[in-house]
């Protein structure tokens, strides 16, 4: 599919770390479509090596980057404008990480330096760019800018623990920026909420193999894939939307606005024939 | 619990049919919260007599009407006021009927003189109820009006039909009308999005047992019984709520904010916990 | 803009009236990026004549209809199939009309018969097109369809009447029938909800200016017009969007999530800077 | 209002500062409605010592503590549950500020460790009240906790700055935990989210005249005040609204469901009757 949407473009992909990532699938179908980007990570992330080989891939520099260190992020932006000869016309934000999830702490018994974290790294580091960005003058008049988020920021899943409190917080810092950056500069900030997407982020939650069958069973068109979602951000980042802005978008096979379908009852249905007694506690 | 919550109060009741009606529960607490008021329901209601019963214990009188009659709720509301000795402060819009749903006409195949019947019955007979008093000026300031409507006017439930596109349609009456009779009269307009409830309406809905089931294991509270919403409908008449309009109140234990919650997940997972082998087509 | 987005797809277009019309530049820019279809509006609206300028600029048949009526939407479907030689990749819903509106009868002093035409209109006939699609197996996978829609269906605006309560339905019926078809044809179906747009039937409604300035103001990109409209439109008919299915997606420059802008807030506060005194009644 | 609605409920009250404060007032009429309680608030605040009025007029004892301070909070439940002579059966959080806003630091020049600190005072620490009374298992079955909110959660508000994420964080956090509390203890959670409140703490934001005329005229029953969400307060913690948790409930006379009302419109039309030739940069 070239259509040279991004044709003349210039991007910075926060957040790709190897080949299941959203951002690495964005990272490919952005180069096909015509435009020229930077790919950030931690440090850390980086010297694992995979992202080289997108990086030669797409011949897209890598800048090692804390998205939480307003430096870091002010090299990110300096360098990507001036290697890529002008400023920035797209960004993907695609970060997020909870040491509470990591550390098996629940929700009800939440590391509150863990919280800080995951509301730094998750959230907070959307507000960082955009500020930095901002500041430095960074981004194109109609630029476009997308985080993404997870429908854990409207409702509540078992075991999502606080990365749906930064969602929610992403989300709201999309809005809030997308006002301001929107009204001085003609940028637009949207945040994409994905199907539960099998990366190495994803596979950290608790029973998320389950969770990813219900999702499936509940949406019409089942789960979003990684691939597709990287389709749904390219027209986000083209001129074809740029009158959409401090929107919440979900691309999730319909999973947002089902209550029950049949094929999830279906199988719901099916744990009650067996011999056991059911009780409910 | 008699607190007096509705003590010198003047209401009418819509849509109580028998003991497990949500509306029959409303009656007979605004009854013990110190209201007077009328009930009505179609004269075939009327006539299977088990109105009576609750008449006679609440000493409502019974006010046969068809309310998608314009002449039949005029004729309500001016009784009502002349039996009730004043104005009206409360009013229940607790009425829904779906031919589509009876005659298992299924949404992509719907006939749509039956369409046209629910949203006559469900949805625009809330309309005519609130234009008949608006215009005979027969409720009295800061006056309360509550419809019931249910979660499948935001979500897709499978087996609700033309029901959910009903429920949204009385939503939105509940807010147009809310915004008129505010600015004009000071009512207030609500619609109360209540939890799965076993009335007669409710077990007519396909496959309404897993539903329940589900339902019940989603919400950190279970799902709330029609005794339950009969409190809730009880605070939105009083005096406690006078500034709040316009709103779709879910009542249901927490379903609506819930993706996935452990108890439904453990049940769903046990679906699997099968020698068939399980393929999703 | 030539990314051939729509290459190899068949639609049809219904609504265009004149070159102010959303539904006229869909079908320019479709045209544009490759896609062949048809155009259909009532028979009054096809003798006015200036659809055929645009027949002819696009190559696109015209095929009088009314879209209330099964048997014309029966023949819009298999009439397009034959001439555009395959079945369908996407169709827009571009209707509205309120009689209601139209005879100035206030939302309080509603005409039910009015009202009736309003929703067969403006909202019913979304789904009698998508039940004549469905039962004629007339879209192919991973069609998709998008109705537009109005803010007014989730918030009240004076002056929109009934409007408001057609367009909730409208969307009501995009995502229960986004629901069907998805699960069983993997076709999508969502809602744009366009800024007000000064296209003939925008013009109609009261206060018409006063609120096309007030939500320029409010909305940090300014009102998106109908050329952006279509935009936005060919994104969601494209390949890019396959996932995207039962959402209202909001296309108006921001305006649905601010709640005060520092534009429209400086503008208001110039009402107060007169002699006269301002009361508030 | 003497209804005792709330005869022989404990509860907590934070943030009542003086008798502008919506704390003050849900206090006063928690104590008319017949429940005890302890009131607290930051020490400073304490010191101030309008507070001991109230203490005096409801019989009240006052607990200073840092809402933000885990082990302060632990000693308001212990010593609560101790001089109150049980579990506690209510808890209001009325808790905000921001040093950005404080010291005009606006939405694209945040300080950020002004921004930890908003996030922690306004949001975080409603999550840290409700660990502390989870682990120490200090809310009675069916208790009911209420956070005051504002619709800048859901949409921009000029000025709002980063009060306007704190509150979705707030939000989150209620439904987070609302999830928790109501599985394991059959406690409900929820969030008010009350019209702009002419409060100290309002009274410091941005342009606060000017919003509260424009919500007023857009309300159709106007704004409502703080003693009118005292009275929305105390059915929240009744036993009539048990089955009501994890939702964000409007106290706003309608404003939240309000595109563009009559008399908001008149107003702002006035803007345009001068002399001075407008033009919108």
């Amino acid at each position: 599919m070239e259509y040279n949407l991004l044709k003349g473009k210039r991007g910075i992909i926060f957040g790709a770390l190897n080949d299941m990532s959203i951002a690495w699938k964005v990272a490919e179908m952005a180069h096909e479509q015509g435009a020229v980007f930077t790919l950030t990570n931690t440090p850390v992330a980086c010297r694992m090596g995979t992202l080289n080989d997108l990086s030669e891939k797409c011949n897209a520099p890598v800048i090692p980057a804390d998205a939480t260190n307003v430096a870091d992020l002010e090299e990110v932006f300096a360098k990507s404008t001036e290697l890529l000869g002008g400023k920035i016309d797209f960004v993907l934000h695609s970060i997020g990480m909870s040491l509470n999830v990591r550390k098996k702490r629940v929700y009800h018994d939440l590391d509150y330096n863990y919280l800080n974290k995951t509301l730094d790294i998750s959230a907070i580091s959307f507000h960082k760019m955009l500020q930095v960005a901002f500041k430095s003058n960074a981004i194109n008049e109609w630029g476009s800018v997308v985080g993404l988020s997870y429908v854990a920021a409207q409702r509540s899943f078992y075991g999502y623990n606080d990365m749906a409190d930064a969602k929610a917080l992403l989300e709201s810092i999309g809005r809030s920026f997308g006002y301001i950056y929107g009204r001085e500069k003609k940028v637009r900030i949207n945040t994409i909420s994905q199907s539960p997407t099998m990366t190495t982020a994803g596979s950290g939650v608790k029973g998320f193999d389950g969770l990813m069958d219900f999702s499936e069973r509940m949406s019409p068109l089942g789960n979003a894939t990684a691939e597709e979602c990287a389709g749904y951000c390219i027209t986000m980042f083209s001129d074809l939307t740029r009158k959409v802005t401090m929107q919440n978008l979900f691309h999730d096979g319909g999973f947002s606005n089902v209550g029950m379908s049949l094929k999830a009852m279906t199988q719901y249905n099916k744990s009650f024939d067996t011999d056991e007694i059911d009780t409910m506690d």
